[in-house]
């Protein structure tokens, strides 16, 4: 059975912290469970985690897009396959949806030569989501959310860094991928505190796996 | 006009010799020459290429290739086209052919989801070779020739290190390139010295583009 459910949405919607309540919860259920996330959780991930985000370097688009995709088919062939493989969940902090959003449509990066789309197919090795879960929060909020956490001491992305109209296209891009797709993206409203969004999740994931009683 | 020459062969072809030959003589013309590479030949590039070719990563051969293609399109945005607009030739020692031998054809790297053939022109944002030049090698004499290079203190890559079965692999991949794209490819005999080597070229582009009296 595929386990792979992955986390989406715009930086500050409060996926990474729903990840981790709900390995907790599949945990207590005495389920085997692997959080990772994208880009950067294999050795060389690292490395193209750095390309990207430290804004020590610029890609042009279509590099961009090409890194996080070599990040992705690393990632698929040495954590999420093998851990899928051995019956474990696995819970993952960003996944194709975060490409198209980001790279292809708040990036613009339409291309006359090749289907964007099938090229995201190629790097997740055939290893596609059993379920994704949206966390839909209106960008000014997680804005706002993020501003708290940096003043907190968290270090912005380059991609973070992006103007407002960037966030807004990646946020806009979401809400269609979920429209176009709604027999795998479930829209957890994120807007509510982090016990109400917790109860969203833990009902989004019974009502496919029947897991909690 | 496009003055994009690409340099194609296996490794100890004789390549990169011929490659500042030629850009000696077109500038003993009085023209302006930018010589170049792959992968590599950018900051970030630097960086992709130690995750290829270091030896310190194995890339499953999805994420190989699109470092390989990560690469390119940064190389073409950031080095090749400029050059290109300043009116200079660009002579790149290996670009998307070798990429089609190695990756996709001694990898055996085929896909369902998507023509990898289009992800590489996708890759070249629109800058494809006016003319390649491949030189032609036999393996054995090749491999004879990076023996002699490695005991003369040259370190192998990660690629040099494959099995002769890959590189005769890569070899009959450039074959069949030429086969299918000899409007583009023209072949060179690369198993006489440099000088006769060299006296090939020089009549490659002359043929072409008239430069030399």
């Amino acid at each position: 059975m595929n386990r792979l459910i992955t986390f989406e949405g715009v930086d500050g919607c409060g996926k990474s912290t729903q990840l981790a309540l709900a390995a907790k919860a599949l945990k207590s259920q005495g389920e085997k469970v692997v959080t990772t996330f994208e880009p950067g959780d294999t050795p060389m991930g690292k490395k193209i985690r750095k390309l990207l985000l430290s804004g020590k370097y610029v890609p042009v688009p279509e590099a961009e897009l090409l890194l996080f995709l070599a990040d992705r088919a690393q990632h698929v062939c040495e954590v999420i396959q093998p851990a899928l493989a051995s019956g474990a969940w696995v819970l993952c902090d960003r996944y194709s949806d975060s490409t198209l959003a980001y790279q292809l449509a708040a990036r613009k990066l339409g291309s006359r030569t090749v289907n964007i789309r099938e090229m995201l197919t190629f790097a997740e090795c055939r290893v596609a989501p059993a379920m994704t879960l949206w966390f839909d929060l209106p960008v000014d909020v997680a804005a706002e959310r993020m501003k708290k956490r940096m003043a907190a001491g968290e270090k912005s992305t380059r991609l973070d860094d992006e103007a407002l109209s960037f966030h807004q296209r990646v946020s806009a891009a979401f809400a269609s991928q979920f429209e176009a797709d709604a027999s795998r993206i479930v829209r957890i409203d994120a807007s509510h505190d982090i016990e109400a969004v917790r109860i969203q999740v833990e009902t989004a994931l019974n009502s496919r796996f029947s897991i909690f009683s």
